[in-house]
């Protein structure tokens, strides 16, 4: 069995705790700093050391992995000290705010022989896997473009802008599921509380063939929008995480409107196929990143999130960062 | 009562005919090259001239006003010709291809002392007049950003890109609820079809405040979307064009997240406070265009799609279409 | 060419001229004893006779065939004349306010060998079609229930309760896609008005198998629904009239719920296989109607809304009252 | 602190442990006949009793208060067992299969002085407390009706039919929100697995006044709908407990269609004023009952959902079964 410390015990730190009960770890050790969320634990959880010294868990040598829910300002140095300490490490996204100190980690991870993977929850969920599975599949014929909008009333983050906050999950599941990086970021927003920190942006990736990304995010929203449209040759699909039952939909696309008769019709009736929506995997997404993240440690497998995605996706934050900086101007990879 | 003279009798013609007709005018003529369509409309209304020459038309001196329906290339030689016959003119939007020619033709409607306006039809619905009215209020507070998505199926045109096509509608609106204009535009966009027409796009709108707008287009969306958000620091409203009786929804945004309890909060909630959704006028649009027109000929009035504002709509479609092609590369007004 | 004359310009009137033009029938004659209605159709028609006189309309011998759009209490009284005077006739649903009276229609058509229909407008629907297609090609498996919900904010009509007002059209449709007929009828409702007319009424029609139908009627709805399920053994359709373009959705019917466990999963998931959205026929049903109505004339083919289904909604509509009357009393057909 | 035994812990028991840990009480023992799910009970909270045996739990005295979660059949003796051992006692709706039942039950608590309440976990919904208010407030002017829809792939119980499991949540809250009883009860129904259990059912509750209420009730729908309409003569409420966070609409209804003119007009909008949704209280509702049952112990105060409303449901329950039976004759309460 596998002894495991979590590190932080703020929002998603629980589900953690319970996701790697549930997949028969050891969670031997919870770290936190609020004296509250640690009394939380010991109620839900009696059988749990709690503790306040990230320092003395890694210390603790019967400790095998760690998870890491910190600020994302803290992820570079307490997962570098995880990994050095000979731990394996699964860390919250982003990985951290740079690409130079993601390759960084990447790199001593690789020389200590130690796993070493970011939390992108959404690569596990059955819907991204149904996407994924389709595009391998070819059943939506060449991709044209990805639409994502990821918008809600949101936490005004202090050290982390919007992007940094919503946009890994449309990029990792970007770079998922196409399997390709953009060669260039154009990026706009806008800061509303005077302190720089953009609240609203909007991200394009521009690649160098016939596909186009873009991304939507908003703290600032009144309704909340989770929706991503993927748009093939052969059929399209919308992804919409909000929808309990329906999150995927899959039209026909093979036909396009070509002539004002077309048209016409179409604006009486708006589409032209029949549309599928296919039954998908309701399993907790976390539950199978922790059962990925155990058999990665057991077996020496890639996880499906793995280090060299989270790295591209930081790349990416980077990228749009300093276009948005410029207004705008194209930010080469 | 004015006599009228409809040029172009394809998707949007009949529409003028019907309003023009219901609303007291007298339509003389519609020409079309189409046969096809001079036979529907000796059917519906046989007692209408039909006419294939537009410049015989125009030379009719009963005739007071021409509505132009034709393509956009169409539209500055045949809008100056009219103009010149001495007609009082509305066209379709956008009103040209260029700020220059649109500036060619106001100059010229002033000079001849003729109407000259663009039939931005959304200006005239229930739901644009309410948030404008929203908006004088005071309602809202403070604006601090406009995001649009207006996408769907949509006929690939060979003249314009999906930008001169739909982006008509989201900038008038911005334009004339906010009553101020950007100051340099960012856009970017892809055509898949070889011929170098986008057939999407998505345009960020720069400001020298703390104001942010941004409007994606697509004819390549299996979906029919077209949503508005408007941010204000006390309301927020959202207008869902879609939805048949609730287009208008305002939500209460004095509330910000502020703390980790907020967030969890809305994790289960989403949302902050009561909505309210107001009762909105249910009056065809267009009608309201073609009267409006009337009294800018008969009282000399001021259109509310007045001509200025539907060349700063040409000006930021030309501008953003120069960004694209440069790739995200900014444009200043 | 057939000659058709319409009685009665009110709500629906104008539809059916508008469907008899284009289906290349020469009306004739339109009647109607409200002038504003007449001025109406002058303005929209030129060339067609307007009159307020019904006996003259159906002594002109050059009238072949009579649209009827009258209250229903009129029904009766005018569709027998018109019969007896030689037309051929279609009437608005329902057939008559009684099942003797409808009997007698029939019979006198039937001596008089002319076409009797009436307007059951959704059996023309691209929605109905395709439900009853799916049932006969044995795709929904042994049907179990219909259950039909209509309901809106609707005209309180002071010859007519809500059951002849709006249950026709459940019933016509469950009786045309279930070819059988219910062994008795259980209803209840409610008048708010005081004058014995209800607003709200519920039917359970009972048959004398392992199928079961219901429908719900209201004029008292804040809002609009018109949704019909129909359980299958295999597959279950839900028919919502409302949705702009996914009018039907199949759903897998194998999967019942039988442990616990499923349960538990259900709670999250709400459903247990893949949904089918077909893509279905959106021409304009009156058009279907009126095209049907014209080749019982011409060819002697029985229309699918042919009269002996019309009488079958009229006894059951008979039978509802009298239950509701008698407070739920089963009243055997 | 209250000492309290959980007995059954299938779906609902976690829940009820859950809540009872929570609201400060003590959870000493949890009583199944199935391993699994003890197993399960002593990996979440080792630090509770399980046992298989009610009666030795029931004759702990140390154990001030029971919560029963069992198949309903057993509601009747094990709730007498455990008011006669001296226990207060909160269990699952319904409270027991008969009227005469639930009635000996209540003298039997009266008698010994114990608190007897029946969970009907929905009256402690934010969105039922409104409602609720808003009669109180007399906001809906006098009441018309309530129509509730209650429906979804429903796990097939072999000791009750769908009314008894599904309907008491709509009667609890019809007879809550109301503050009368029925005076008749007409109900119908079927059962298509042979064993005389119906799936789905229809009930009419009639009342001597101005006032009528509907629940359709049903395991066999492809889609989940929890629907109630209330409609006054001043304002309707539509309460969709599906709706994530616009549970409850408020529709005016000051305005009903009396002419053809406002027919038209409704045909194109649905709807004739404003619409406001208030933000309502997302406080898991259970935990609300369990605070109530504390209070009725701790204070002797008479808990929202008390015995006499719990009996009333289970009246209707009853007399909607015999109505079934005998095809929807009128049951007079």
């Amino acid at each position: 069995m596998i002894n495991v410390a979590v590190i932080g015990y703020g929002y998603w730190g629980p589900n953690l705790v319970r996701n790697f009960l549930s997949a028969g770890c050891h969670v031997k050790t919870v770290v936190d700093m609020n004296e509250n969320r640690l009394f939380a634990l010991k109620k839900a959880y009696p059988f749990i050391e709690s503790s306040m010294d990230i320092d003395s868990t890694l210390a603790d040598t019967q400790i095998d992995a760690v998870a890491i829910a910190l600020p994302v300002t803290l992820h570079y140095p307490i997962v570098k000290k995880a990994l050095l300490a000979g731990k394996h490490v699964v860390v919250e996204k982003p990985m951290t705010k740079s690409a130079a100190t993601s390759r960084e980690l990447i790199d001593i991870a690789l020389r200590e022989k130690k796993v070493l993977m970011c939390d992108h929850t959404f690569l596990y969920t059955g819907a991204v896997r149904k996407i994924s599975q389709l595009i391998k599949d070819e059943q939506l014929g060449s991709i044209e473009y990805f639409d994502s909008v990821r918008i809600n009333l949101g936490l005004f983050q202090s050290d982390i802008n919007v992007i940094w906050d919503l946009a890994p999950h449309d990029i990792s599941i970007l770079n998922y599921i196409m399997e390709k990086s953009p060669t260039s970021i154009v990026a706009t927003g806008l800061s509303h509380t005077g302190n720089d920190m953009e609240d609203i942006a909007y991200l394009t990736m521009l690649y160098d063939d016939n596909f186009i990304a873009h991304a939507s995010v908003s703290w600032v929203s009144p309704v909340k929008i989770r929706k991503v449209l993927i748009g093939g040759t052969k059929n399209m699909v919308v992804y919409d995480d909000i929808e309990p039952t329906e999150k995927i939909k899959i039209y026909d696309s093979g036909y396009r409107i070509k002539s004002d008769e077309d048209q016409k019709k179409m604006r009486i009736d708006y589409r032209t196929g029949d549309i599928f929506i296919p039954k998908i995997d309701t399993t907790e997404a976390l539950s199978g990143m922790v059962t990925d993240f155990m058999q990665a440690i057991d077996k020496g497998r890639k996880p499906v999130s793995d280090a060299e995605l989270s790295l591209s996706v930081v790349t990416i934050l980077e990228a749009a960062e300093k276009s948005i900086k410029n207004h705008g101007k194209e930010v080469k990879l």
